[in-house]
């Protein structure tokens, strides 16, 4: 297979797919909908778990698991939840499969196998969940209730794309239940807060923290918290949502505690996840025509030494001041992967770690022995530099902090120069075609205008941001008052 | 709920589904056979993985992930493998609910909505990683293939038990590929190893590494490597095995490879798995009639410090001199918990702490302020100690130590007074009546006497010890001659 792109501006759609291959971080299953994950593409999620758990756990959350399956009674209790899903639910409803009489080899689903109740395989945990929490929380003292999970969910999704929308995915789902309205908000917009933090300090992607219109909001849901991001292509990506809950779970599964007063209260909801759709998130924020560009936090290899050799003697000397490089490096904590397999040459192996977006690429050859030197090659601009061998451990930790600042600002760049306020629904309409990106426009606050300007333009209300001015204006459609501008986009 | 515990003598198995409900670990769901892993009892596994994780990446594994369902047509491929878990599956057949027309307000399973073919929920992913692995895998330069995955899986058994068996588990699952068959045999019982390592070091759970007899392999396997346990009841428990899979996957899904010399050869591959039934195994090995022991490797809290107090001032002076003894322990790495709760009196805080097993707990009262000293309580021995301030670390550090290694060494001794030796099938039999544990007998050999044996008995073989010695003798059951011992017992 050949290693070259499709060029971003040719077709973006196929050099992401083309890039999520190439790049071996996954690839599309025998099932339908459903990816493989490969070890290259899970070391992204395994960094990205790693940090948002620790983030979880410093805001009082601990981990616990919950079945894979919702019995059909459960999962209707929460009618608007139960309607959202309803119609991309995968549902088991057999046990046992048999030799079938007409198929010698071949199996059948065993028809007198048939389960009692049909089982949903869960789209999100909220119905088993709460079922479950009706036993846990009594008293005022078990709140609140602070829990999270790591777990695949299964959304039977018609069109698919590897990472950003497949049948099954692999995310973290917080689940939260508090005494009070206020003290469950405050909670749904920390998690979004942790959201923003995790995506612009570790991602390197700038988000839009805001809230969602009711027609974009979680089923089930009294006020959905997002983050929205902005890709390369101008269209904007749900990177992660919080949502306050109110009563709807607590009163569907009967969810009540005893309040310090000794009166009977249903308990406050939240819930909050982010999924594998963030790693399709980072590659579309970074990566350019060559590859793969990774943000140092998140790379599996944030440094990779490639010797330049004629000969086992040139080897031998290299491997032996490479050494001393690797071990303070990996002091300080960097990781680093020195490549000195003889199956490839160098040529082979810049081009790949340049296709995996290794950001730092270093190369050493007997020259630069006698010399004292090595060559250092930043991923995200494509620059090299040739360094001194004594400063190499500082050089390259200063180089990491400085790619991941680049990286982000970069992007902040792009966003900035990729969103615009209009006035018009002409200026509205063409900023879309023309540049694409966010536009912030005003809006009258009703679902016929959202669903109408969906109908004509293909954008949709990505959310009204929290940190939005008031400002009188005009609804850029109807016409009618409004009192805050929102974002719209084409969005994935 | 009283936090009396039923004794193990009375009923054993009673005792255990009180504990882990009473420790806070696990509780069954609404979904049959399914449980809710609690905090407490997920922290556990978080422990287990984070070390089980790192010694797998030292062995050169890489994690990824692949599909929870497996077509039914990829599941049969492999017959042997089918046939095995062909009873236990469950099947996804639809991917869509609607709404009900004969229930208002309900959902039913939409007939329009039926999958072509039917999906198998994992029982296991051979089948799925090994279509995969056709496309991975083309030249020996590919080859091992060393690849792990954490995920769930389901196995619709009828009777089931918290933790030891039930119809969803966490585990991983290995799967790897190699040139050789001598270098997968070497790979199978390298795991077999690191799980022997774990269960041991980590688990303080002494093991007996051995193989299977043919008809307790597992389906699809040319030999299953095995690590077996002894519980406090006398039964074996089966704590993790690791497969020679031969070619037989190899070639139910065409996976070959170009060697050196140019030929194309069918791959041979292992697989190998714990699960969170290790938990029920850590409970049923360290555990007593006051609760939970944990092996201070694996506690999630390895030190509870319960300050005893009148009064707020007393509080104050107590807690502030606990600061300097968490900081000193928890930059000793470790993990501290400072229950200073005033809603619970310390009675009630020692109860709750032995019942879950925190391997240290440590009193402080005011007497001890002037004093200079503390009281330290071993979960595992039930003794106390007052020990000067001035040395808690260094004391915490050292008995941690010796809690593990007592533990260990418990648990040798136990299974020690529980393995006899016999030499007649009189002898065999009164020994499970008697004492129960591991019985270690000559045996023909063949699967008709296992059956036979297992028909009166209900003792299965739990392995061919591989350090077992050549010894000339006879079967205990059919007087045939056999060259070594197996080990017999009931099992969970």
């Amino acid at each position: 297979m050949s290693k070259n792109l499709t060029k971003r501006e040719i077709d973006y759609s196929k050099w992401y797919n083309e890039l999520v291959v190439k790049a071996d971080l996954a690839e599309n299953s025998a099932v339908r909908g459903c990816m493989v994950i490969k070890p290259y593409g899970y070391a992204i999620w395994e960094k990205m778990q790693a940090q948002l758990d620790k983030m979880f756990k410093e805001t009082g959350h601990e981990n616990a698991y919950f079945p894979l399956f919702v019995p059909k009674s459960l999962f209707e209790a929460e009618e608007k939840n139960a309607e959202g899903f309803a119609k991309e639910c995968a549902v088991v409803t057999h046990y046992r499969l048999q030799n079938d009489p007409d198929n010698p080899g071949k199996l059948r689903v065993d028809p007198t196998a048939k389960l009692e109740e049909e089982l949903v395989v869960r789209p999100t945990s909220e119905a088993i969940i709460w079922n479950t929490y009706r036993g846990w929380i009594q008293s005022y003292r078990d709140l609140p209730l602070l829990i999270n999970q790591w777990a695949n969910v299964v959304r039977w999704e018609m069109r698919t794309r590897l990472f950003l929308r497949t049948a099954e995915f692999l995310w973290q789902e917080g689940h939260t239940a508090h005494a009070t309205k206020s003290e469950a908000i405050t909670e749904a917009m920390l998690m979004q807060k942790v959201y923003a933090e995790f995506a612009e300090g570790f991602m390197a992607m700038p988000v839009i923290k805001g809230s969602k219109s009711e027609s974009e909001r979680f089923a089930g849901a009294d006020e959905t918290f997002t983050i929205e991001a902005l890709m390369q292509d101008g269209k904007a990506l749900q990177a992660g949502t919080s949502h306050f809950l109110g009563q709807n779970f607590a009163k569907a599964f009967d969810v009540k505690y005893t309040s310090k007063e000794g009166k009977q209260e249903y308990v406050w909801a939240t819930s909050w996840g982010v999924s594998t759709r963030l790693i399709g998130g980072l590659i579309m924020t970074h990566s350019d025509d060559f590859g793969l560009v990774l943000p140092p936090k998140l790379a599996p290899i944030q440094v990779v030494i490639v010797p330049i050799y004629k000969g086992d003697d040139q080897l031998e000397a290299i491997s032996e001041r490479v050494e001393v490089f690797v071990k303070g490096l990996r002091a300080k904590g960097i990781s680093v992967k020195y490549d000195d397999r003889d199956t490839f040459r160098p040529g082979a192996k810049f081009a790949e770690y340049e296709l995996k977006g290794v950001p730092i690429r270093i190369a050493i050859g007997s020259r630069d022995l006698e010399n004292n030197t090595i060559e250092v090659a930043r991923r995200d601009t494509l620059e090299k530099e040739t360094v001194s061998q004594d400063a190499i451990v500082d050089y390259v930790s200063v180089l990491l902090d400085k790619i991941q600042t680049n990286l982000f600002d970069r992007a902040v760049e792009y966003r900035n120069e990729h969103t615009t306020e209009v006035d018009t629904f002409e200026e509205f309409k063409q900023a879309l075609e023309t540049k694409g990106g966010f536009v912030s426009a005003h809006w009258d606050g009703t679902a016929e205008t959202e669903e109408k300007i969906k109908e004509l333009t293909k954008a949709t209300i990505r959310c009204i941001p929290l940190d939005g001015k008031i400002e009188e204006g005009k609804c850029v459609f109807s016409g009618q008052k409004s009192s805050q501008r929102v974002l719209f986009a084409k969005a994935y």
